[in-house]
């Protein structure tokens, strides 16, 4: 058995990790802690636990003493100094927050106002996108959880960037998110009678997740790569699409970079190429650890066009720190990952 | 292995089966038929299915011919000739529409506007509401699984009538539905732009699953029972909420009725009575097998008042129809049903 | 030119009049205030005023100098001492809120905490359900506007209570309303998330707007009536409808109550009696004052079904309350008020 | 009076157009056709016109024999004929179809199929964006009314293509629609529980849209401009939100592209450009004919990034026509055309 805790558990990542964890035979959930909620129990906060899981929430001191295996879902900032104690008694930590994900410091300071308080530790953590890094993911202590637009963005590109499909300049990314991707905190924005019926974009040019997504891309295609990105928010509750623009590598054709897509994710249990004719769809890939490729040109512009689709709180969030535990623990890297959307 | 196969797979109970049962691994999901699909893989139909279940549609024949365990999810009155020739030939028969529910012929004729084609088949099947009558359910051959409104509001009931909480007079019920229960068929009342933001009653007065209801409370009550029966079409995919309205017998406080609730069903896996103060939610049952009831008590006009949720595609179909066959089979009830919600 | 005021224009109700009252070109919008907003213009907080209406907000104090009428839609308790100041002032107050609804000072303590600060001034309002009190509301100073629930409810039942087609004991009342009835203010239950594909009934057998219900309902029976009222929460986000059930009296047959009510109405220019045979629907009064009203009866049990559809936060508060105003000041009852709802 | 027909009256367009001219006291709005639902009453095909529009659906011809201004809106190809007779008998015709929208009959066919059938009444036809081709429009009398993507997109664009403030080249475009823009008739894709938290691209670099965009961007630039342009379903019933990306002008900051866009518009009654820092959003021009402009910049990688919010079915059809009817008439433009959008 596997001793689990997580710290920030009644978030909309904590609570998607409790619902995924309490499915595996092999997980014992032992500590979920919460400074909003502590001492109250978890199905209080989340009335479909009710009768399944009554655990009380208790504090992070108490989760990491309890747990081997340690998932943090904290607002930006709070992760470092809790990833270095984690580390210092063994365990293995998993951020599902930014502060691990980005390499260079003063990226992280321009973005999120916060310095790498151990540089070492910094150094040592290993970014979870695991179709990337999975053989550095195999035996990881530390893991920096990517966030959900770099997921379903990187994913998309990988394949193309790594075949030079497209070219690394003025790529575009139109990416639209469900509204458990704002979490569970009340705003004006997610009211829902100001988000029914309404769409918009936000935070033009200037999302966080923009440098991680320029980090991972300059990665994959060996060279540096800006990107321009936005968000925009859908009324729906879970799911990212992102459509990405490139300028199409003339030597190629749309079936030929398909055949390559489909080969080059044939291994992989949570990457689906859908055939060609077809548009990927937030809603085939609901409660699922998959993500769905669509492949499409626009041939009087010389354009590849991608849209990639992901449930952002599962591949996107709970579903791939999952997979980085599998991978971290040498487990199977697909137990206990749903891959079937409901149809409805 | 048990090797099960689907009548009308590329229907909504149908394509909810599929779902639920390919996560099992002692199932052998051997056989899918369509008659609208036939040669079509079902992916083409419900591309969630893609890369994980590609099987071609077939023939009705074909799935009896291959399945020790037929399920029908056909429009009423198509499933009579198919159970006979299932039952003749050693299967087990779960037959998700109406055929085999009413006991009275004149009652069937009356509301479906067929005959019993045959009577001593027609005898033999077993209601499968599972909490009323587990005990026939073990080892049965043709199971008559329950409609959707008539398990919510069955369940809802049961402990109150069997105990006489309430009167068995003057009982109303105020059911609302998600689209789901409408089916995969396209109308104009379910055409996206026409059901969204639109609310409104149905069928009042006059709604085909009446006389189930009845059928089951007059079981459970030992009397004849007679409700007033409304349905709406909510603008969410899935769930029923059933407010049932009854009199309240003065001799029991709603503290009594509670803890005499809670008691009834300490044992049910599927059915949970929610802490006074809370109101039941279809969001808690989503994709799920659970009915979650939750109990009301209005003083100034003596009522007692009960809602009562499940998910109207699992409990209230596919979900019930394979604790059915668990029944059947001599398996652990509970085999493959999810109980825990989606927090979103 | 009438010079018109809203205290509490920031809130749906007041934001709703805002819109309403911009189409009139005899009216003056002529002070807004706002406790949480002051300084700000409403276009900052209302985006689609933008360029339209980007007036300050300003004090409570400023509007009653400013108006010759002054709307109120302000938190419960806060209208009484405004009341009292517009009225020495010679103006018009109408009030949202339910301050001057309750006839009864023991009712309003019990249901809302607070007493009659002025009891000849509680006196001296007139409930403003135009359809019931038309004469007294002509050229009224203080209006209590009805409550959403109740509004939807009384129109609902009213000719049946008049002529005694339905038993006065036993009334049974199943709502449900859109999130706007909620308010603008946050709250986990309408977080998008959270209200989104859920539905679920509230404060069961305990709204505040019973005693209202009853108490119209009584004056229209001419007798005390207590009814059972269960309130539920849709994911839409304008309407109400009411399913409203009532024993039918046997003298009458369906075809003769729907005749009554067709002529009861014939004159209103907000109430519509649906054909037979059809079933009102929330997204058919959209936007408009109107109130669209449908007549079941449920034969084997002897009940009337009435299902009472209204848009809550026009004919259920804004609106309601400028078909006062054009009553109080002696103008056509109709005038700017819309009938016509969008069709999707 | 002016006396006004609709061909095709009982699809989205249609019965947009019945809605907004019911409100105007100037229009005689004499004859309503529909090859569907012809002799049955448009009530009953639209309940919420129960009681205000119970007009019975007519005949194509009855509709020209009886109107001065004759709107059509019919499936592609239907309106050649008709527009003939039309202007042959001296009516105004206004076209919602794309039949009269391209000017090169080669395009024409690539995209739609059919050929011109009388080309010099195609050269006759003003292409109906009042904000391009406003002289032309006062007293025409064959109008090809625009595409709903194809006004939000050159609306957004017209400043800065007219002023050069970013590059002709490599204009890409993603834009979304609710699900009205795919209008009555029912499709899998629109059905409730399959668009309903559902999301994805669609006729991806293929949208017979493409060039009428392309043929009126030229226009606006003075030179030929090729455009990717993908467009996604939402799962909301109206509005068109574009985003539109183009290299910036480094010789302009945004704010100086702001003002000049302000300055532009300003005397554009339907056009309104927000302030900068905030994002278009389709919920604040719902129900108008606005369309709602917001600028940025994405400075890392030199791009001006613009989104442009309609409503599809009042700017994007029916509003714009009867927009276009005004300027015909020589009425003033903006009569019966709302602009301020319900806040919820």
């Amino acid at each position: 058995m596997i001793n689990v805790g997580i710290v920030g558990a009644t978030g909309y990542g904590g609570v998607e990790l409790v619902r995924l964890l309490l499915a595996r035979d092999d997980v014992n959930l032992c500590k979920l802690s919460s400074v909003s909620f502590e001492g109250k129990k978890i199905s209080e906060i989340y009335p479909m636990l009710y009768g399944i899981c009554d655990d009380v929430l208790d504090t992070q001191d108490k989760v990491v003493d309890a747990c081997d295996v340690v998932f943090a879902a904290l607002p930006h900032g709070l992760s470092q100094t809790l990833a270095k104690e984690c580390i210092e008694k063994g365990k293995i930590f998993i951020d599902l927050g930014a502060d691990f994900r980005l390499e260079d410091e003063e990226t992280y300071k321009k973005w999120y106002g916060c310095s790498f308080e151990d540089k070492a530790l910094q150094d040592s953590a290993i970014y979870g996108l695991c179709e990337l890094n999975r053989d550095k993911l195999r035996g990881a202590r530390l893991i920096a959880n990517p966030g959900c637009y770099p997921t379903s963005i990187a994913l998309g590109l990988f394949p193309a960037l790594k075949n030079k499909f497209c070219s690394t300049k003025g790529i575009i990314i139109d990416s639209k998110s469900g509204a458990t991707g704002a979490g569970r905190g009340l705003t004006q924005t997610t009211h829902f009678t100001e988000l029914n019926e309404g769409f918009a974009a936000y935070k033009v040019g200037s999302h966080r997740h923009t440098p991680e997504i320029e980090q991972t891309l300059s990665k994959m295609a060996g060279e540096d790569i800006a990107v321009t990105f936005v968000p925009h928010l859908l009324p729906i509750n879970r799911g990212i699409e992102s459509t990405i623009y490139a300028d199409m590598n003339p030597e190629y054709t749309l079936l030929q970079i398909h055949d390559a897509y489909v080969d080059f994710y044939k291994n992989e249990k949570f990457v689906t190429v859908m055939p060609l004719g077809t548009a990927a769809n937030v809603r085939n890939v609901r409660m699922t650890n998959q993500c769905q490729i669509s492949l499409h040109e626009d041939k009087h512009t010389g354009r590849l066009i991608i849209s990639s689709v992901i449930d952002n709180m599962v591949k996107g969030a709970a579903g791939q720190a999952i997979q980085n535990m599998n991978l971290a623990l040498g487990l199977p890297e697909d137990r206990g990952l749903p891959i079937l959307a409901p149809a409805f």
